[in-house]
């Protein structure tokens, strides 16, 4: 029987050759390893990992490799926002390392993020699929660009902004996270043949692992020390950043007085104050509640090995540690 | 007999309407008016319009408004780069207004830029074609980027630095300025149904065109004033942008000690120095032997109306006054 850590370990090998192939250092070099930087410094690759598997769901005999190409573009789209947000947010440190502005600068960052961006779309004309298919991805892939820079925008807007509604976070987050996910899973449909209301099926679960994801990761983001997450702990609440958890709290009467120069200990309390108004528990529950209605879409699919492999990634999605 | 200034007014109208049909004001809007801030500024719109002739010299019974999509991805693309170009230059006006980053913010900008990226391909998903020639497009609109990626590096890696050889130049230039030209002029033509050394010559012309055109540009930042560029007289040399006049000046032993806070007479004699030593009129040379060599790739198409237009369009490149 198949197991999901172990499939997730070959998939992520796959896709990170791939990854290597398609993004090769050429002149001129610096350009290349800017762009390569955070890929190489390595990721769990789970949204190309949802188009394989998404794909493999609806057609079990799918050649993989035909379609690897796609399952790279969906990465490559995902590590460009990742060096352009960090230019935004100005962040220094990702994955551990240095982010890509901090290591090169920032118009060099903006370009390796554009180059990123432009590769995404050349590798995934080299999917192996018919044309109408291919056209369907284009465009798909195409939107969901537009879309993550429209979360990006509200993400930013939303900024010190206390009047978010949990409505509209869940937008921003649909957009700016869950959209690249729900592509990956229906672009997989799409590539292995899925009639409309199986791809709608697969995009459905993409959002809701999407958000569950994000929601997740801002948990992660107040809970978790450096030495595991690579990054700040509470780096959200530093930089005003709205999430489940905050806007929860602030919904319910919690004051947060966060300034930029908070201490460790500072951040400590704070984290405190979320769990005791129960905000961090709330943020769990609603994810859970998003993964769970997800994973209910899938009931239009064959069971099969893969299927239960799929439901298991939506439930990993809000069990991770980092 | 078809006039060329003519058929440039009406295929701008048809490009502009397009373009405003395509990127459309909706939630979020601010974003989506950054995003056409340049854009409806005005522009020539050289690119799609060089996209739409060729299509036409080489089926002149073609249906522009099936390949208009493809024109209008075509400028989406340069505007994009134009976005994020002024915020790597740090440029506060372009076509005499504020640049987007100046009005929005970086991030904004930044976003703004991406946005018109991804609208460019999904835009081009637009385009009637058959499906083979729309992988075509997609992959040689992909590769473009990427190369208009390595020429932007190139540009930044080569402000200040005395010892770029003309060959290097002429290099960069290609990629950053004139692989979007040949892009345009061989997409018109492979959605013609062009014959692969038609569409050759075609992106040859459109390589000429594109590097007479900046070549142009560069004579045109130290020549013209204000009131009629809309941007500041001199600010290539300012930004110590190394340029055709400014590699021929340099290895000609003309010193030019120009400062940030240059005033207007320091630029005036500047320009002087670039003229006595011939820098002008050389990059004037060159610009015109390019145009006529990329001419000359054009003789494998019929003669026609449409033919002698191209012509003409590619002779207008280096004789416009702004």
């Amino acid at each position: 029987m198949r197991e999901l850590q172990n499939d997730l370990k070959v998939k992520r090998e796959c896709v990170d050759k791939a990854l290597k192939d398609f993004v090769r250092i050429t002149f001129p070099e610096e350009l290349y390893r800017a762009a390569r930087h955070l890929i190489d410094s390595g990721g769990k690759r789970l949204r190309p990992i949802l188009l394989l598997l998404a794909a493999e769901a609806v057609n079990p005999d799918i050649d993989l490799t035909d379609i690897l190409p796609a399952a790279v573009a969906i990465e490559l789209v995902h590590n460009f926002t990742l060096v352009h947000d960090d230019i935004m947010d100005e962040d220094v440190t990702r994955h551990g390392i240095e982010t890509v502005h901090v290591k090169w600068g920032i118009p060099q960052a903006l370009i390796a993020g554009d180059t990123l961006y432009a590769k995404a779309f050349e590798v995934l004309s080299y999917t192996k699929t018919n044309s109408e298919n291919m056209v369907k991805c284009l465009r798909l892939l195409a939107k969901t660009c537009v879309d993550i820079c429209i979360g990006q925008w509200l993400d930013i807007r939303f900024e010190n902004d206390k009047q978010v509604s949990e409505q509209e976070y869940i937008e921003m987050v649909e957009n700016k996270t869950a959209v690249i996910y729900a592509a990956a899973a229906a672009m997989g449909g799409i590539l292995a043949g899925a009639k409309e209301e199986e791809i709608r099926a697969l995009w459905d679960l993409g959002i809701a692992v999407g958000i569950g994801f994000q929601i997740r990761d801002d948990i992660l983001d107040i809970i978790t020390p450096f030495e595991i997450l690579g990054k700040d702990r509470g780096s959200d609440l530093v930089e005003g950043k709205m999430t489940l958890i905050v806007i929860h709290a602030l919904h319910h009467g919690v004051k947060l007085d966060i300034k930029p120069d908070i201490t460790e200990e500072g951040i400590q309390e704070a984290v405190q104050i979320l769990q005791n108004a129960g905000s961090i528990g709330y943020a769990m529950t609603r994810a859970t509640e998003l993964i769970n209605s997800g994973k209910s879409k899938l009931s239009i699919l064959k069971d099969s090995d893969v299927k239960r492999e799929l439901l298991e990634l939506a439930d990993y999605m809000i069990e991770r540690e980092y």
